[in-house]
């Protein structure tokens, strides 16, 4: 009929998007109804309580904003600040940067606080940042999908509450392949992406805000800049008023929901477990090619492998032999680790043994 | 399997999504790719060229931007406007309302240029509202969805041009089904939805910047407060260059390619020709029936049949009782309209004389 359907089949291996079960794609290719129906309306409220359960919260405005994980980011960010907020913003690779820039534009003094490429963030430096004056929010990434970094965030939780500011976290590239305990661990706004590890389509970002956030939105003194992330209608459109704001997509929501039953289907435990597995399988088999992951043990991503580049390998050159004749895709690094790191994902459906396997068999004949 | 493999089948005749093409649903159900596959940016450079053809242009900068329709009006404005800018924006419905509220957001002296729901913008107050000082852009809505009513543009452009502003025109519910001839008529900027008159489901808003817009925007004294949608990076991400933005949605861009593709084959003209068709069908049918459109005739639109309601009909009655008995959905009222008219949406896949003839048979068995 047409190039589109001539695209080819292709492992996705790289930063995202990942594989997507066939239900979910089948979900997505249903007639479309209207974003008022009611019947359309009961499938909003599945979705509100099957992505709790997914995130493992009761915050009541828990719901997917109608664009891809960056307009995630930029929902909670512009919601939470208002002009003069001092936020301190942990910059440890490409998205804590990407939040610094957002918290920027919004009017926010930002206070970053760095780590190098590949290793986590110091909870000491957030103190030492926290104490230089009253602070509004402390953003950080959890999952940090340029280095392969995970992030441990309960320690940070707890000071930025004893310093009276709100926690946000980017589990774009963690959510649904590690554990984020939203409730437990004290996030008081987060957001996701659909393409990694839940393994549905980009397109939407999974939000969530605590009682908290949402009284510090509902609270403004000023508007939200940003008419079409603006949460204190949004709320009202997702909320039991179901007042119009946007058309919600329908065909992208209908994927969502079957994807979030597929991950309860498996069992967050379980799915954890996955990953985990398939991790230290690739692991493994990198060692035995002589080849080592950037980030320390303690604080590797099962869901994305930062591939330290040998000296004398063409990065390009292998990921194009790697696409054109194994049609598996892996990403390249982005930022400073350009042609450094090659970014393995092994998120959702894309994380199995026999994917791991035959990206490790492809590396061992072209390396 | 779940709720949304059980969700009803409907002839969706309201203000959007419109009835959507079985082969726009496959191709959204295709697998996967990278969005940063030479596949996908080969698909990308096909988007651009049809989309273009169908907005009659030959900007550089046509692309869609990831998110629904009121993305598009946000990533326009926000693109265009710098604090201070004087905005002449026309307000004849809801949408033009929500062009004035964006702009002012975006720190933008907004001057009003109203005309009663359900009239058109009168060209006379449009020059007035420019000789009121210098003018950044002027803003108005070609078919406006709340009231039915399709505005004229060309005078309007060329008494905008000659006050050395720019034209911003919403036409999310003409695009596809009445003629938008975005380089004749001298349109700087615009921005459409895919769930009207494209019938492509809902998730993305396809926009288009003239060299001079584009100028605008690259000339900044400022930042663009909106990450998302800032077009001086979202430019190089469907540009040459294809620097890393944002993940593109990608399984919403298969059915974007195919749904155009679909508009280009049935051809501008005669697309055009069949929604007047079953608009003017509609209309000689609902006189039989005693109802009237609220918009005067030189002012209709083909797309969406604003209709007064008849003293003594119960609204919501008639509309619960279409979606339920006949599987038919019609909009409601929105704003000062609410109870008053019915929106019958006759868009892409949805304008067909049988969907016409089922609506006036329920209509006629109800009222």
């Amino acid at each position: 009929m047409s190039l589109v359907f001539d695209l080819p089949s292709r492992i996705l291996m790289g930063p995202g998007p990942s594989n997507v079960a066939p239900s979910v794609l089948q979900a997505m290719a249903l007639p479309a109804i209207g974003h008022l129906d009611p019947e359309f309306i009961t499938l909003m409220e599945h979705i509100k309580t099957q992505l709790r359960q997914v995130m493992l919260t009761e915050n009541e405005l828990t719901i997917p904003v109608s664009g891809t994980g960056s307009a995630g980011m930029e929902a909670v960010l512009c919601n939470l600040i208002e002009p003069g907020d001092r936020c301190v913003v942990c910059v440890h690779g490409v998205f804590g940067g990407r939040m610094a820039d957002v918290c920027g534009r919004y009017g926010a003094e930002v206070v970053k606080v760095e780590a190098p490429w590949g290793q986590a963030i110091d909870p000491a430096d957030v103190r030492a940042a926290l104490a230089g004056g009253k602070t509004k929010l402390v953003a950080i990434v959890h999952a940090e999908t340029s280095t392969g970094v995970l992030q441990p965030l309960e320690e940070i939780s707890t000071m930025t509450h004893e310093a009276g500011a709100l926690l946000v976290v980017d589990c774009v590239t963690s959510l649904g392949g590690h554990p984020v305990r939203v409730d437990d661990w004290g996030i008081d706004a987060c957001y996701s992406g659909t393409q990694k590890c839940l393994s549905i389509p980009p397109g939407l970002a999974p939000v969530s805000f605590s009682p908290a956030a949402l009284n510090a939105i509902n609270t403004r003194k000023t508007r939200v800049a940003n008419w079409y992330l603006d949460m204190t209608m949004v709320q009202n459109y997702w909320g039991q008023d179901r007042v119009y704001h946007h058309t919600a997509p329908v065909n992208a929501l209908f994927g969502f929901h079957e994807g979030l039953r597929l991950v309860l289907e498996e069992g967050l435990e379980a799915r954890w477990a996955r990953h985990r597995a398939n991790h230290e399988l690739l692991v493994a088999g990198l060692a035995e090619l002589g080849l080592e992951l950037l980030p320390a043990p303690e604080h590797r991503l099962w869901s994305l492998n930062a591939v330290k580049i040998p000296d004398g390998v063409d990065d390009l050159a292998v990921r194009k032999a790697l696409l054109t004749d194994y049609n598996i895709e892996i990403g390249g690094g982005l930022g400073g680790l350009r042609g450094k790191v090659w970014r393995v994902g092994l998120m959702g459906c894309s994380s199995t043994p026999n994917n791991v396997n035959a990206l490790l068999s492809a590396l061992r004949a072209l390396l």
